[in-house]
């Protein structure tokens, strides 16, 4: 496919995807989510050469939310290594909500995997206890390509309105798949989930594991290349909630979404993020969903079609 | 990688593979099982060009069990098309054992995907009631490159092993996700589970899912091309029971499993198909495992490494 | 309290309930009970002196249903002893509906205790194991003071319906809790529940679970008298399914109610037998419920009253 | 029976209760319980005139723990009425352990009972918004015959081991069930839990119950009258943990027990009070169920037989 063919592509996809908004809803359980515009879909790829092209409302800055799961795993077994992550957090995939308490009481010490509530809280538990909270914003720059900050204002009203999670957190902690500093846990996990990031910034994201965790620019290594299909793997088979399956189906690619209305995506040689508030019935942005689906029909970018 | 090297890259998987068996245990549940051989591994490899290379007990027959809910959904979905399927299974993974009741009783109207056993009723249901069982046989003829057939000792007792599944599917039948004649089913599933194949034909059926459903041998289309990636996508997150996820990391590739002690993956150009009796807890075989993650490891055929 | 103050407070008490018969709805799981008539509210009370009280319905027959679990239990201590049938069923209240199946599959081997449907047919299976059909029918002759007959047709429809029952049985089966020949169990367990009775063979019921076990008419041991109060508290903890609770603090009695609209109860020196096909959300008669809350706010039988 | 003989039944069963007593633990999850002496057994009998009969360890000081949802459940129907408390709990019996958080997941709004953790938190956090901790402590005073109060070690233990409780107390607030205030509610419940009382103590609220919620001593009403059957019957559904059910056949009382070791009960015209801090798997006071066993089976105490 050439440049102008792709183009045009993303152009199509945008617009198919523009049409769903209304189905979706924005996320309500904080004001700032609240407050975002349905309306907005922006959408930018990153080439493994980095080139970026970008569509709609790519400079808007939310909160990464769930998409930090990424960014801390990927820390974590960076600095701790495969069996010391792995020994606290499984990688299976759950068919549950996010935020699901059940499995906590019934199943075994280890939350399922790193991408629902209690395994990114215990994830996060492992960077609280290792490293600084100043690195993991600063890999963060990185992996994002410029850097980025807390909002302040979202912070503060995560950490008033996580009762779940802090309640999933004390539960965890009860039992001993958590360590005992519980406060300081979920004060990390929300700080990381209420970073500032851009569609672009997604699309370097993905990029960077588009490329085997380098830099699409720089060409620098971000990340030792063992822990990227890792990530991808858990990405594929976790990143989309409850919705995982279906978009491995329809889509076809390793991703991440965040309430805050984010996708990232990694394709063979470039890297995807979106970006939608309008969310689904299971918290995924409902235009970046579409943009993806659309993009893979008419691309052959699908995992499960190209190999 | 040439012809030379790859065939001693199998030999060396199979030799490294061959280690783990004293690691597993035969199923205990029907006396057939019980009674297989625990030290036997066979594997087998099938390119697109239909070359096939055989290590080990790849002429052994087993029953194909668990495998036989990618051929149940294959042909349901070239029947019934992708939205009648769909409306009676869902798609996602659900990190629980394969015949778990509980989401049954909590969770909505469908099961949660086609490769639960739960789900795997509910697509033989439609067989049942819209094609002959001889038919599906003929179809399992196509996608192993060899007429195969019931084996009615295990199916006997399969028959009467099979209380849990029966649980399920009164249960089922008792909330409208199934239909009504609860025995039809039963005796459709039993029958197909308790078909007889061997390594090289899951070879054959892995390498007709790697080359878009057509026969590496002929090159004639036995499933359309659409059905090739949403099986392959489902293989993938829920293939490997409550192992799926551990598995897309540590291999990487499109795999089903079944409790007689079979694999079939689908890499990039070639199908696998593994024996090996000798099944870790969660009901994988030991050895196809083991295999399929040292072929993985040196050949870099995983998914989330090669793009 | 002279007799005709209490002949004065039946006919209140009757009053009242049948002001409450439009709040429920009858059951409708099989035709016949379908065909009920919510307008029916028959009380009947028998003294320990076998005098007998009769306000309304009290002459319709209708199938016993749950009530039969008393009987079972009643006869399989009376034939096996204590400890036999408490090594097969509980003796701890749930919470949960009559017939849920997830602590069949969460909870430990026995169910939780012989009035919820697994224990019913736990206990159903050590008669059918232990006795006759007609021995148990004639032990309900005695019990109810009249010779009691199955309806075949209520039987034909029960078994039909009876899926869920039938998927508890097979998954209690499958774990062990309940022996190999399910489908002789389900027989005798619906055989039972389909046997007609009326208020009055009711009121009988009670009154010799009020005498210790014996006739109030001939004063002959009918049941052991150890046999009672382990009856009788198991009502009182679990006789009116997931509304035991609050039965007990508003009435006060033991009771067991079934979905055919029969209530029984034992106060002191008493028996009270209701039928009203009106049913509340929870499966038990609206008429007979309020019959006994009105009786015992005006009469102190509570027993929480009373001592 | 007259007082001679019923002393030499006290002795007796307060004697055969004292063999048990090494089948139990004493609690760990608190330094002060951990070091609690298991050989203690002290039983006060207090009758509805004021006597009092004391065996053993009965001037011996232990936390009430869980025997104050008893003190909760009284005061917050004497300052709120059954309505208000009732609209944010049940009178359901669970069969769960009493710190089951499943349920408070999968099943409605409200706690189903007023004595299991959770339950008792709500009706905390109805005393908390509606009265001063004072007040409790000195209705306290009055059910126990003499001015109680907090240990301040016990209950910073408590606070710092409550983990569980917090999870519980955060996930209710989360879904509405409870209010704001979770620390403030925590806080209250953990300091009722410390108050420390010995088995005469017991014995006198057990009375208070006998008695219609009058002194034993005085006459004097402590508790309106219309509370007493309400309390007395979730004692006898509820008291006893996931053992109630089987309390409610072997000794029929209306009963509640404490992780402390101590259980109150009320009898016809008598409150036994029980101290043993040996437990068995269920958190209940070995020696004093089985006094209470054996004084029950040798008076014909037990509500299902004397009536």
């Amino acid at each position: 496919m050439n440049t102008a063919n792709f183009k045009e592509i993303l152009e199509s996809s945008w617009c198919y995807a523009g049409g769903f908004l209304d189905a979706g809803r924005v996320s309500s359980y904080i004001a700032t989510l609240a407050a975002a515009d349905a309306s907005h879909l922006g959408c930018a790829v990153m080439t493994n050469e980095g080139d970026c092209y970008k569509l709609g409302h790519c400079d808007v800055l939310f909160s990464m939310q769930s998409i930090s799961k990424v960014i801390s795993l990927m820390y974590a077994l960076k600095i701790l290594g495969r069996d010391a992550v792995f020994a606290k957090v499984g990688m299976e995939p759950t068919g549950d909500p996010y935020n699901c308490i059940i499995k906590l009481e019934t199943a075994g010490e280890k939350p399922f995997n790193p991408f629902i509530n209690a395994g990114a809280i215990t994830v996060i538990s492992l960077l609280a206890e290792n490293a600084l909270f100043r690195d993991v914003l600063a890999f963060c720059g990185m992996v994002f390509g410029e850097d980025v900050h807390v909002d302040e204002d979202i912070f503060a009203q995560e950490m008033q309105a996580g009762k779940r999670n802090r309640s999933m957190a004390y539960l965890m902690s009860s039992k001993g798949a958590l360590g005992e500093d519980v406060e300081a846990y979920l004060n990390f996990y929300f700080c990381l989930c209420s970073v500032k990031v851009n569609a672009a910034h997604l699309a370097h994201m993905g990029a960077v594991l588009a490329c085997g965790g380098k830099s699409p620019i720089t060409g620098k290594e971000i990340v030792p290349d063992w822990i990227i299909p890792i990530t991808k793997a858990i990405m594929l088979t976790c990143g989309m909630y409850d919705g995982s399956g279906e978009f491995a189906v329809s889509v076809g690619l390793p991703a991440k979404s965040g309430i805050g209305g984010g996708i990232v995506a990694a394709a063979g040689g470039m890297g995807i993020g979106t970006f939608g508030p309008s969310l689904d019935i299971k918290g995924n942005s409902v235009g970046g969903i579409r943009f993806l689906q659309y993009l893979s029909e008419n691309t052959g970018i699908s995992m499960f079609k190209n190999q």
